[in-house]
Parts: C-alpha cells; sequence; structure tokens
C-alpha cells in the first residue's frame, strides 16, 4: 500500500499551491520537487483564488502569519474545499501566540482540512483550547514515548472525529490517525529537530502525496512521514560521514528524497497500522 | 566577445537592487556576489527609490508579488529608467493567475525593460494577451525543440521589437533576442528544472551582466544564459560523484559560478549568434 | 572567561525572537540552533509582543524592513525591555536609505538595546548622523587596518557611551566595545563576504549568546564574534578541500558552529581584551 501512495506522486507529478512562512519556503519547494510534485508560492489576496484553482491542492503553514495572509489562507482554503482539493494546515507555533492558536483554531472552523500536521505541543493546544507551547518545537514534557503513546493515539483519533481530518503528530514516534486507525511511524533521528523547518518540509510533501493518492489519504500520509523520517536517517549518515552540520543535513535530507525509490522506500519504512 | 562581458562583471562589481519572491531570494542573493556583483534586496514603497538610485541596475521578479512589492516594483521600475539604469523583468508564473499576468503587462507597459527574461509559457502569456500557464513551470506542450525553434524565435524578435528589451526564453535550448539578432544557446540540462528558482537565479545574475555591459546588452544577456547553463552542467557532474540531489544541486551551480573563469567559460559556452 | 560563555548557550538554550528580513532568516534560523539556541521568527504586529514574552531574547535586523514589520520593531523591542530581555540591533543598510537609516536612529533612541552590531559603514551612518553606505556591504574606504583601529575603538567607545549598547563592528578586524573596555578579534577570512548574510547570521547567533549570559554580555559578544570567524576559518579549509563555492561556503560556516565545541573554540580564538 505505502508504496504504491508513494510511487503515484512521482506518477502524477500534482502541482501543490503553498501558502507558508518565509523562513524555510525554498526548502518546501525543493522537498516537493523532490518527491514528485511541483511547488507554487502564493499569498496575495487577489490571487490566491486563481492559484488554488489550477492547482491539485493547497499547504498553508501559519509559520511567520501575518494580517494579509491569514486573509489569503481562508480564501484560498475555501476555494479548495469548493474544488474538492485536500488542503493541509501545519499550524506551527500554535500555543505561542494568541495570533497563531486563534487563527488555527478559526482555520480549522471554517476549512474542512484533510490532514492537520504538527508536533504534540501544536496538536495539543488546539485539541485542549489553550495552552503554552515552547515557540515553534515541542514542549519537552510533551515527547511522545512508549509510556504515553496510547495516551496520544486516543487523543488524535479524537481530534480527527472532531475535525475529520487525518491527524499527523510527529516527534520521536510519529503518529497517522484519524478517528478509527492509526499508523505508528519510528523512522527518524533527534537530530531531525536540529534543523529548522523539517516539519514545514514534512507538510509541503505531505501535501504532494495526499493529492496524489486523494481516494487513500491516510495512507498517503503514513508514506509521506514514512519517507520523510528514512531520509532523515540516511541524510544523517551522510552528515556524519562528511563531518558535516545541521545546515547541511537540511539539503541532504532533501537529496534523500529526490534519492529514494519504491524499493528503497519500503525496505526503510519501519511502521505498525491498526 | 562573450567573455568579455563574463568579464567585466567581475571587474565591474555592480551592485544591483532587487524586488524579488520570498522562496529563491537567498540564492538570488548569492549567484550575484558569486559572478561579481553585489545584491542588495529592499521592497518597501518608502525606500525603493533611494535604494535602486545608488544602485547600477534594478532585478524585478514578480515571483510573490503582493499589493505592497508591486507599487515598489513601478516607483523602482520608473526611477531606474528616469537614471537610465538597466532594468529586468521575470515575469514568474505569468498566465498563472490574473495578478500576475496584468501586473507583468502593465510593468511592460509603463517601465522600459533592458530584458525580459522567463520560460516559454510566461513569454507566450505575456505577447499572446492571455493563455493559461502550469505553476511557475514551461507548459511540457511548450518545450522548444529543434522543430519548433524557428517558430519561437520569430516570437522572440516580434515581442522583442514591440517592447523595446532583449526576450530570453529558457528552456531546453535557450534564446536570446532582440528584434534583428538571436543568440541560440544549448548549454544546460534538464535536471536544472528540479530545483526551485533556477530561473530566478538567471534573471538576477542577467542583471549583474547587463549592468557590467551596459554597451551591449545583447552580448552580456547570452553571456549569462551561458554560463548559467554551464554551471548547470558542471554542478550535475559533482551531484552525480557525491550522489547527491536537488537541494545540494542548488548550492553546487551558485558555487560553480563563484569558481568559473574566462578561460573555462569560453571552453563550455555553446551558442550560435545570428 | 569566553569559553564559559561558548558553552552557556548549549547549556541554557536560550529561545530567541527574530524580526529579520527574508534574504537570510533561514541562515539565521539554522545558526542558532547550531549554537545551542531555538530560533523563532514572528513580525505581525498582533503577535510579536506574545511571541517576545515567551522568548529570551529579541534580534531585529532591518534587511528588508518595511512599514508593518517597523512598527512590530518597536513593540518587540519595547516589550523585551519592559521584561529585561535582552535586545540586539543590526542595521543592516543603514545609510543605504534614508527609511534605514532614519528607522536604525530611531529604534536606537526608543528601545534600549544590549547590542548593535553592523559594519563599520552602518555604525558610522548611525554615529555620524548621515553618510551614503555602498548598499549593504562596507565601503571600502572604510576597512578596519592596523592604521585606523585605534579611531574606529575610540568611535565604537563613544557610540556604546551614548547609547548605553555593545557596540560590535565586524570587518577584517573586528571591535567589541563598551565604553570602557574593548576586544579586538582577528578570527574570520575576506571571503566571509562573499555570501550573503554573514552579519545578519552573526547578529543572530549573538543575540543567543548574550541571552545565555546575561550577567557578561560584553564577554558573550566577543564570543560569538570569534565563534563566527573561527567558523568561517574552518568552512574555507573545507570549501577549497571540496572545490566548492560561495553557496555551499554559507552551510559550511554553519556546519563549523554545530560541531563547534569548548576545547577547539578556545584553542581558535584569537583575540586581545584591553
Amino acid at each position: 500500500m505505502l508504496q504504491k501512495a508513494f510511487d503515484n506522486v512521482r506518477k502524477n507529478k500534482p502541482l501543490i499551491h503553498n501558502i507558508t512562512n518565509y523562513v524555510t519556503v525554498h526548502e518546501c519547494a525543493n522537498i516537493i520537487i523532490a518527491c514528485g510534485g511541483s511547488p507554487i508560492m502564493a499569498d496575495d489576496i487577489e490571487e490566491v483564488s486563481d492559484i488554488t484553482s489550477i492547482c491539485s491542492g493547497l499547504n498553508i503553514n501559519i509559520g511567520t502569519l501575518n494580517k494579509n495572509s491569514i486573509e489569503s489562507m481562508f480564501i484560498a482554503g475555501k476555494k479548495a474545499n469548493e474544488l474538492n482539493h485536500p488542503v493541509l494546515l501545519d499550524p506551527v507555533g500554535a500555543g505561542a501566540s494568541k495570533l497563531r492558536t486563534e487563527t488555527a483554531i478559526k482555520l480549522i472552523k471554517e476549512i474542512q482540512f484533510s490532514v492537520i500536521r504538527g508536533n504534540i505541543s501544536e496538536i495539543k493546544a488546539l485539541s485542549n483550547g489553550c495552552k503554552n507551547t515552547r515557540g515553534v518545537d515541542a514542549d519537552t514534557n510533551d515527547i511522545i514515548n512508549e509510556n504515553n503513546i496510547e495516551t496520544i493515539i486516543n487523543l488524535a483519533k479524537k481530534f480527527s472525529e472532531e475535525t475529520n481530518a487525518i491527524i499527523a503528530i510527529t516527534g520521536a514516534i510519529d503518529i497517522v490517525a484519524n478517528k478509527n486507525n492509526v499508523y505508528i511511524i519510528k523512522n527518524g533521528c533527534p537530530e531531525m529537530s536540529h534543523i529548522t523547518g523539517s516539519g514545514c518540509m514534512l507538510s509541503a510533501m505531505t501535501t504532494a502525496f495526499i493529492c496524489a493518492n486523494h481516494s487513500n489519504e491516510l495512507h498517503a500520509c503514513a508514506a509521506s512521514v514514512c519517507a520523510m523520517g528514512l531520509a532523515g536517517e540516511k541524510a544523517l549518515q551522510k552528515m556524519k560521514n562528511l563531518n558535516a552540520g545541521n545546515a547541511s543535513y537540511s539539503n541532504l535530507i532533501i537529496d534523500e528524497i529526490y534519492n529514494m525509490n519504491r524499493d528503497n522506500f519500503i525496505k526503510g519504512a519501519k511502521y505498525e497500522y491498526r
């Protein structure tokens, strides 16, 4: 199943509309290309409806949201819903400011998302109402481990039921759930948190995966999360061999997605489905 | 001729004002430095006139245009015209939204550009009035090849006559034309479309080339296009040797421009002039 | 002293709020992580007060300032002052436009900065009132060398006395001064000016250093300047070994910060304190 989802991105070459932050936008564009899609970034109120109409799906990332881009997120999101295009939300830093939390909550109310992807602190901030998060990184008290994983799976399923979206919570262990089923994914490594934008990149790539696999978005989402974690593992080896650091690591991860194929993808994917 | 144009950028170190998108802006800055120029990015209405006045030329790229930056493009473009500074237009995604197409057309009407550089879909969208393009990439039906090249040369010459600008259409084969003459350039490789911003980088670098070669902008523009394609070829070898991917490839291209010299430039340039 | 300042960043992991330009923002984020901090970028008027409140310090960089971000700089800066958080100013391009010069001067008047870091042209533009600078790079007439260093030290001390901020002037020789004392730092190499954003990166990292060393900001600032220069030297060797260029060099510098430890830091730091 998952390798088919992986293949379909390269076959269908989905064009993805991104309303995203200016910190990691370049990496988001390159990873969409690396996995087989084609990115377009556009956030002006006057054009987002046009742009989203020619695309297959929409990636909304609130990383450096502002008055204008927020309005564009609503316009584009509603248009994409109208056209039945998948829409993904990355609620970067939800919980860190009132503006981020409230914007994310309002987006979830007014737009039907296919996927909401965040770290555990962001997802808790949205599912629990209000809670402070430590900036854009997951709170250390929130780390997903073997002890709390069942609680978090239940939280994800419940939040999925409420939002009718797939919930992807990424961390030391990744969870991809709808209200009934869950993928528990163990790819990845702690060093992925040493680069800016690993979450943003995953969200951008996941949008391409769900657009290329419209009929089975849960599998597609899990495939994207596995691919990202696997790329992180492979790139880490390269980084160490080169005595490189986090800046090079960021590029090496994208490179690994670019060079990944069906066979090494499925060989490396570590997941449990229930 | 072309190697002199190449040398002049390193000799004259032109300062280039860029009003550009936030996706590939970092790469545009680094490639301007790599070829011998110096970049400054500024897009606020209050300062673009000041900034363009201290520069040698202006690069306008509509990649993530917005209400404010559009107004700044007109202010800076008119100021640059007044000062007789070369101005380049990169109409990223013209044809993909009404805002982009109309902004590009209005810019061409109100500002005298030295060069308009785009892919064939963008140039067609502007020269033909209106036509849908597939996002920011050239439509696959639009690919320049041996069969349609004469038609496209004629389109470029005609559009040059209408706009009094050099028209640079880049793709599998690159065309750099004024109303009378044309360079047909065969440097480059398909993998250059696997990175975000190869077009933006070329436009930024070309602005430096025409500023350093004010008296012969056609040659300067052709030299820049050759240099970019050649850097793409050389970087591809490196990418393959390193088992790298598109993220590293982007940096390797800029690195090749940084390390290119007059001799290996002219040895590698593949062009026909008529 | 300096190695303790270096260590404290990794120990304290300060969260840094950045209001910065969209050219080098990605590199600023990665270098903050590389040195041990955690970055958050946020510039909307509605959220900067919230964001700065959860952070340890604030980095204000006017590289691509605009109407909205300028207002946010004042709001966040005043809030940070209220909370006794260190605030750093990088007056990118002060002297190059009226907007930049006046904004920087007004920021210095209304906000108490811990550190003001710029090249000599920028610092002169602010300390002397008005003077044209060549874009975002230091004027070649302004290069710090053995002949003019005493004059520049005096200028830095005087400007420090006026602003009650540490003044960091970076160039061929770096000066970090308060009104009484000065560090003269000889790490670094000319190639660091061949990448976009070496100054911005240093400012971002320095904010993390002063936040982690609140009780001795002069040492912290000097430690950051030494670390940056040392990373530049080490990365240059790697760049040359790889036949790489300026784009890779930028990443290699961040990588060197990531891999730097207390021992190789203090072994490589070249400074005089008086």
